[in-house]
Formats: structure tokens, sequence, C-alpha cells
């Protein structure tokens, strides 16, 4: 249903078929959306359930639950090391579009960004908003920043470095051939990769990911932005995995 | 050579061994950039050529031709309707950096944006600086603005329209299908791909474009901003055919 509007709302504003909205939903709905008591929205709870509502004064109710298949069928968690100014907003936006499941901000050897509780608050704003307008059904986690070191022993299926220098295989031909392989049954297929910042990583942080199991991968012959290799590896892992 | 900085010099300041600097080179080279003379930097006449130059007082010396790979085996034309506000800029700058050939703006059926020449010129500047950056030696051409139907009548191996709705096969298993097919020898192949406008093609535009040899293509199951598609479109094609 394209053409209905969609917003998120809280778990816990769902009360049976009621749902209570509040003074800044109304205003959304009734204001910027101009919709009017009996017509119809999309109500999201931003973790992959999506419910046809209707509304009626300062409520709305629930007429049926929809079945919508956006999401991916792997987890994919993106460590991002923060890129300087605001080029962590730009690949929030991108990345959630193309279907992320969680975003690990991290500080790497040559980030320069010292990102503040605010800058946290903003980001999840920006996926939620962009999760809305991609018409994806969950709303991708971003995790507090913390140093590189501490996001290497995260547990996944596959885990990935994307380093533009040295001569690494193609991020594309290691999905292709994790693809041929064993599937789990059962269990949501995880991945996880890291992206590097201007300048790219350090020799040791690449030392320290592949100890740690991670596969370095080439995103191309070309020097990708810190701000536009996340999109072209997530280009890449949704893609792998929607064909 | 990563480490030295790169520059783009007209084919007209070449003068056997020497390079003619203008004003504003010198000022980039010996003000923005610190160098000396004697100092060495990359002199590109993007065009596909670089050289290893040295510094020598307003002018600068060719000391040998340097061999890079950073451009794709095929050439690629991203037909892109003309997105709102500044859209395009970043368009223009991402898919400078993942190797694109050709820009062909267009104005479609839902496109909103009557684009002045000054945006033309400030397009080939961003594509100038993006091919630098991304170590390229071929900045990418960058096509006056055209109605969407002039496009469809340009020729090519493979010609693809990106359209959101509608169920399309994806243009990963399009590329990897053509990727097991003939190969043309000696002629370097070409795609063509279009992405649409905010709010999408019209329908008898993707009739048109399908009439014209067009194949259409799914992104992904998510619907993407017009800024993210040509991105997206442009990591699929270069992974393709670069593993």
């Amino acid at each position: 249903m394209p053409q209905l509007q969609r917003i998120t709302i809280a778990s816990s504003q769902f009360h049976n078929q009621d749902i209570t909205l509040t003074a800044e939903q109304q205003h959304y709905l009734c204001r910027v959306l101009r919709l009017q008591s009996g017509d119809r929205f999309i109500a999201m709870d931003g973790m992959g359930k999506w419910w046809l509502a209707q509304l009626a004064g300062t409520e709305a109710q629930v007429l049926q639950l929809i079945s919508v298949e956006t999401e991916l069928t792997i987890a994919i968690t993106l460590i991002v090391a923060l890129p300087k100014g605001s080029g962590f907003d730009e690949i929030v936006r991108n990345c959630t579009e193309l279907g992320v499941t969680c975003f690990a901000p991290v500080v790497s050897d040559r980030t320069l960004l010292n990102p503040s509780p605010q800058k946290l608050e903003r980001w999840r704003r920006i996926a939620k908003e962009a999760a809305e307008q991609s018409e994806r059904t969950t709303v991708p986690t971003i995790l507090e920043p913390v140093p590189f070191s501490s996001s290497l022993s995260m547990v996944a299926n596959e885990k990935y470095i994307c380093e533009a220098r040295g001569d690494y295989p193609h991020l594309l031909s290691c999905l292709e051939k994790k693809e041929d392989g064993e599937s789990n049954f059962n269990n949501e297929k995880t991945i996880v990769i890291a992206t590097g910042p201007e300048g790219g990583w350090t020799e040791t942080e690449i030392e320290d990911a592949i100890k740690a199991g991670f596969q370095p991968v080439s995103l191309g012959r070309r020097i990708l932005r810190a701000v536009t290799a996340p999109i072209v590896a997530l280009s890449l892992v949704a893609a792998a995995h929607e064909i």
C-alpha cells in the first residue's frame, strides 16, 4: 500500500485495537499530512510489524495486520569508523534505505570526531525517518560509539573489513563464494562489515581485525570516500542476498 | 603513489617535457598544498594518462608516465532524472568515485528541477575533483540535460532502467547472466543505466524505455531515494565487472 502514509508508533501506545497518539503524532497526522477522522494510515512498531490503522479523533483504531517483505533475510551490522563532519548522517540515511540491521559507530586510530550524546539522538531520528521512507518494517539499531578494538569481538557468520589499499579479494566475490556454501537452517545469518575513516585503517587495526576473524576485502580499484564506502558495501551485501 | 598530490592539467599546457601552470594551479600547488620547487606531484590529463611531475618555479617538468589501472573495463553511461535541490551534486560525486564514464542528466515527466547553465559547470567541477580524489585517470563527461525521451535512443550493449515498483528482476542477476554470455572482443562493452526522479518513472516512460530496448530492473525490495538509487546501481555494475 505505497499510497498510505506511514508512522512509527511505540508498542506502549497500542491497547488492544486502539492506538493512543502523542501530541506530536496528532500534529503530524492532522496538520502536516492533513488526515481527518476516518482516514487510513500505516502504523509501524519499528520492529517488523505494520498495521492498517484509521484515524478517530485524537486516537486511531487498528484495522488489520499488514504483511510486508521489505526486510533482508540476513542481519547486517555495519561497523563504521566515524567520518568527519556530518558524514555519519549520510551513512545512516543511505544504509538504512539499503537494509542494515545495526550501526556500530567506532572511534579508530585515525578518527578525528569525538561524538556528543546529542549526535546519537540525531542519528536515531534519521534512521527512523529513513526506515519509514524506504518502507522498511524495522528501524535499525544504533549503538553507542566505542573504540574500534572493542567492536572486534562481535560474533557473526561472516566478518569483513574493507580496505582500499592492498591486494584483497573483492567483497562481492567473497559473498558469492559464501552463498554457494552451507546455509544454516533456522538461524538468521549474520554479517558484520567494517569500513574505515578518512585515511583508512592503520596496519595494526587491519592485523587485529584479521586475528579476530575478519576477512579483509576490496570495494574496487578506486579510492572511495569514508562516506561512500559503507553505501557500496551495503549495496553489495543486500543485492547478493536478494537475487 | 598514493602519497603524491594529483592535479588535472589540460593537454594544451603540455609542451614536450614542460608543463605551463595557470595562476590558479600555481596557487593550489604552492599555497594550498605547500609544494616547493623540486617537489613532485601527479599531473593527470583527465583522459586516462598520469605523469609524475616536478615543480620548477611557475612551471613543472614531466619526469615519467605512470601506469595506473583504476578504470573499469566497461563504459557506463548513467541516465539520471534530475532530483530536486542539490541532489545531483551528490550523485556526480559518488558515481564518479564508482567509475562512471558519462552522466546524462534528463528531465522526466515527474522532474521538478529546470537546471541552469551554471549547474552544468558546477557538476563538471565536482566530477573533476571526485576523479582526482578517487585516483581515477579519467574525468567523466557530463552531458547537457535533455528530455528523457531524447536519451532513449542511446546505443549500448546493455540498457537498464531501474524501477522500484513492479516485479522486475534484480539488476545484479541480469548483470551476472550477461557476464556468462558472449564477450565482444576488441570493443569496450557499453552499459546504459537509467534511474528515476522522486516519485519514480511514469508508466508511459517505462513502456517507452522497454520499446527502446531497456530492461526494467529492481535494486531491491526497499524504496530508495532518487539520490541513492544511482549509487547502488553503479556499485553493482562496477563490482560485477571487477570480480
